[in-house]
């Protein structure tokens, strides 16, 4: 193909997210409807560094819009500017892999890299942008919705659905058997999920990182409900929810990985403290993977539609470096280089939480 | 109760939207947690001519916000500036009750009314304020997404999501059986869920009022897909649509109500339209009354609870004669008297009808 | 390939239905994983004449389990017997091509073809054994359940599931309107469809063609629970029910196709009836091809999963001229020839009509 | 009421199930239909002791039908063979409370005792029944589908639909991130829901507590798949699966209940075990209370109203002392005290294990 306007490639990075096809099928529709070529890169970064891509075709998308996953595979192992290579010994040694991918993108011409990505893979492209001059194109990935520079990533509407689904399934159970039912969600860093899918679901409490609780706060808001023939409550809680001075329950540690610590716990804990101040059985479910996979809600599809054209947009208008971003109801670019900054997350006046406490939903920081 | 703060009453008008309990879930908790005592009024402006209403507690609103329809009872019927009477002779005669409203919340002492309703009701809110001095505050329901003055109406959502589903569906008949199959969906004036559902469920043609197409356009996209071996298309179309030049296809009319038109029998037209024109077997669905009903989606019961306290919040501050209505990404108040202006249609230059057409899907209105 | 144990074929025939992919996904690894070898047929019995035909492998049957439609296409037009060709002056003559298909399959060595379809297609597969010496073996689809011996066809439990979620929803607008509201679903034969889906979504009155229906009957159901504070009424009708003594409402002839005739309307004209008859407002939302398409169940999933798995085992046992069938919780083998007996309809003794009648629900023949 | 024909009573016992409202709702409307009054017992046998009951009538179950849990609410701590007292001193001491039992049913001139329950309470009742003399009907209800004397339970269905919901959730981030992704489903002591659920969702591997697994053969499917480019595995385990000669994983114990143990853990030990041995990444989601709640499915509600209208029918036909049952696609009566009999297991031939094992699933005992 003499005639292209150029080549472009695109890498998916990090966790498993809904709505990461639908960017794809955007992306590669869009690329080659303004005649571009572009090339699919395996497994995120790994790929970029072993040179495993391929051009895409109309083909490689179709029917790929409502689906889980992504088919072009991630992964969140890997950095180049920090490789790990597993020795015979089992000892781990590490080297700066970025010359290796500048070679693999001008080999094939390569002028722009889209990253669909959360922090981690955005931060990497912002390095690539920055240190090796690589024309980097961000499109913000992640089901905790606490990206900064973006009122919303996609992934989280869908997160939030299931969890919300989640919520209804427990509420009848509660009910029927005068239970406390916690739900635990995603959310190390900000509460997004819990939130949103605690006012969605009607729950009675909701504890997010953000908001440090007291144990004997949320004791008494359930004691409170039974006294008012209330015999159930529902709470849910974020995996990095902490009590008034304590710590996150850390489940168990990954290293060298873009997920450094593996959190959870919290919810199980919480049922037995909960149990022994209250008298009331408490049961927890921990929503786990569930979260992260299936087919994107509808509202998601039409964000990564957006996204994904607007990466293009940018690519054509030669603006690189740039996230692309939701703001005001219109997709914008953000500089690159501040989609690493520190996480969004839920501030003590947010608008929902307020809303929230106003109709009598209990953060556990009540006095 | 003496001490109470004030008294308020609340009512749901128009067609069926899901949503509606879940604004009644946070109008009554919102209410009762700041100390008013509030009123539910049966049946929109009905019950309150026919002074049917009833002090609400919490328990009238426990368990009601995942569900649809609205537990108020709702009419599309009644204006009651010109109230309907049948007469013994089957005549119609029409009244003016506007007084007996106002006789009736003053005799309860209810301060100020809450109207939860599309453009409709919310006119009629309007003129109760401007002409006899009501305290009305508006909340914007509709699932056409088409009310001035806000980004979004509760609903919207929803409708939005059970029409993706719907297009998810028809996509494996289409692509197993070769054929055109259309999906009709709601939007008399404005195209909102058509675009959205379209391009969430990858629609290959999406036709919507604003944008009259031209038969030939929407064969030849199809007939350009078969070239390029796809044996299948997927069209969504607005109730509302209609050709260049040609005008809405009405099922037929409705008088003295809300909803004045019935339109209905675009898709099946089209349906026969196309197969004509392609020779390729064409079938429509109608979605309905589909789009109406049902448990509303986690977004929509958020932005419902946002709603529902805010115009708390409002009657609070003293803020009437406003609609709620949600501006980027807040819930701001706007003045009432504009929520009746011209629908808020999908503009020519709208992103989202521009990032679909750079991913390929047909409007109808291409040379 | 010299070792494998022998060849087979498989064809999807006629209209779309839930679970086709999941049946291939079954007969495809249980054929492979004992040694033979298979063809996939394109477009039913099209792709036999037209000799369309290649060896299928495990990655063409990877991840469409749970997957509407079927990867091998499908037409419901095509009958080897009698198969119709388009003249240039329009005018359409027929050929018998079953000495054509005999070909096809000896020169490719294809010793048995399994036939995954509902009455027309095994009607097809009958004759092709019965007349030409083909080795047939069936497996049952509709969603219509009305296959004769069988318990259940694969695609029902899928349909009758869209069809309740459908009724769920129009109960919330029936009852904040206080509307009469009508749901038509797929059966012109047979009404189980809307039985089950009738008494899962807890309809007031179930029109059926097995059950001819009086007209006052439904109307006096509709006003005694008006009488009762029920002010609205919810109606499951199948598109082939029937007034006592009238006739099925025809909406179009399609000729020379497996679906000789198209009914529909029947809804809408219940609608228009029973609103002058009662004086409430009526709707009617007709389901159409949604009950078609998307997803299987999980029930239908294993079900699915039994028939392909057993219509392998038929080929290992040489036990040819058979379908699979459903019988006491067991699949099981019956002559081919059979099922193209009459339709398995619902009687008048149905354990499930004298239990709907038991809790209340009108059939419409009551005096 | 002088004219009822009998006065019967109904309550719901064990743990949550969806369903539990479908079955009320035929029951109540089948009884009051034949002229029947009926009472409804809170909490299980807890209010047949404390003799806390009303007499139900069509409002109280109206709109129930679609609605996870049971109005009856309901408990599993309650034997009244049995019945805790917790002292002041914190010691536990027990009574028989069966005469208590009889003489609440007398003094309202109960006849008959529905009851709607698990193993445990169906014991209750079975006892009640040979000891005590009360007429006693049963109705069969458990998510893990492992009474005796019935092929299908009510709950079972949506369990299992449930679950393969998750297995698809699950399928999109195994395959995009190359890892093993584990699914612990509940059942005990029968595999039926992760059997049904694993072949629903297309997994890999099965464990069930029937078939004692060695994890080599585990590893061994997995490894063949990687070799043959399929990176990922889906596994399905129940909550009571165990290595051969090894024991179920408990991970608490819980006294004085229907639910003496409490399993888990299962799935995360064999996550690290398969990590370990395979070299690949290893998931478990623990799908917990989700299994349990929420509206029925359409299958699931059929056969609520026929189980809940069969146990009216035998209380008409003076048939007491049995369970309803479903056999061979028709509503049977058995029995009561067969109900209580060894557990419907899984068994090793099995027809769908065979179909199963067939389409290349592991089962963990291959050699």
């Amino acid at each position: 193909m003499i005639n292209v306007k150029g080549t472009l490639a695109v890498l998916t990075g990090g966790g498993d997210c809904p709505g990461l096809n639908a960017v794809l099928n955007a992306v590669v529709k869009a690329a080659l409807g303004h005649g571009y070529q572009i090339y699919g890169i395996e497994n995120g970064f790994n790929g970029l560094i072993k040179n495993r891509m391929k051009l895409l075709t109309y083909d490689d998308v179709s029917g790929i819009l409502p689906r889980g996953g992504t088919v072009l595979g991630t992964t969140n192992r890997d950095n180049p500017f920090k490789f790990a290579h597993v020795e015979p010994d089992g000892s781990v040694t590490y080297t700066d892999e970025s010359e290796t991918i500048v070679k693999n993108l001008s080999k094939r011409g390569i002028e722009t890299l889209i990253v669909i990505g959360g922090d981690g893979s955005l931060a990497i492209g912002a390095q690539l942008s920055r240190d090796c001059g690589v024309k980097v194109i961000g499109v913000p990935k992640t089901i905790d919705n606490d990206l900064p520079c973006t009122e919303r990533t996609f992934g989280f509407d869908t997160a939030m659905a299931v969890a919300t689904e989640a919520v209804d399934r427990l509420h009848s159970t509660a009910e029927s058997h005068h239970r406390i039912m916690i739900l635990e969600v995603m959310g190390r860093y900000a509460g997004w999920i819990a939130l949103h899918s605690g006012v969605a679901g009607g729950a009675d409490v909701i504890l997010i990182p953000e908001i440090p609780y007291h144990l004997d706060a949320v004791a008494k808001k359930i004691l409170k409900r039974q006294q008012e023939g209330k015999m159930f409550s529902i709470v849910v809680v974020a995996e990095g929810a902490k009590p008034e001075g304590g710590e996150m329950t850390v489940a168990r540690i990954v290293k060298d990985s873009f997920e450094p610590i593996r959190l959870g716990g919290v919810g199980n804990k919480l049922a037995q403290q909960l149990e022994e101040l209250t008298g009331i059985e408490a049961r927890c479910t921990v929503l786990g993977y569930l979260q992260r996979g299936g087919s994107p809600t509808a509202f998601d599809r039409v964000l990564c539609t957006r996204y994904g054209v607007a990466a293009i947009e940018a690519c054509i208008a030669g603006n690189y470096d740039v996230m692309v971003s939701l703001h005001n109801d219109s997709i914008v670019t953000v500089p690159l280089q501040d989609a690493g900054r520190k996480p969004r997350s839920v501030t003590v006046d947010n608008e929902i939480v307020k809303a929230a406490r106003d109709i009598g939903i209990c953060f556990g920081d009540e006095s």
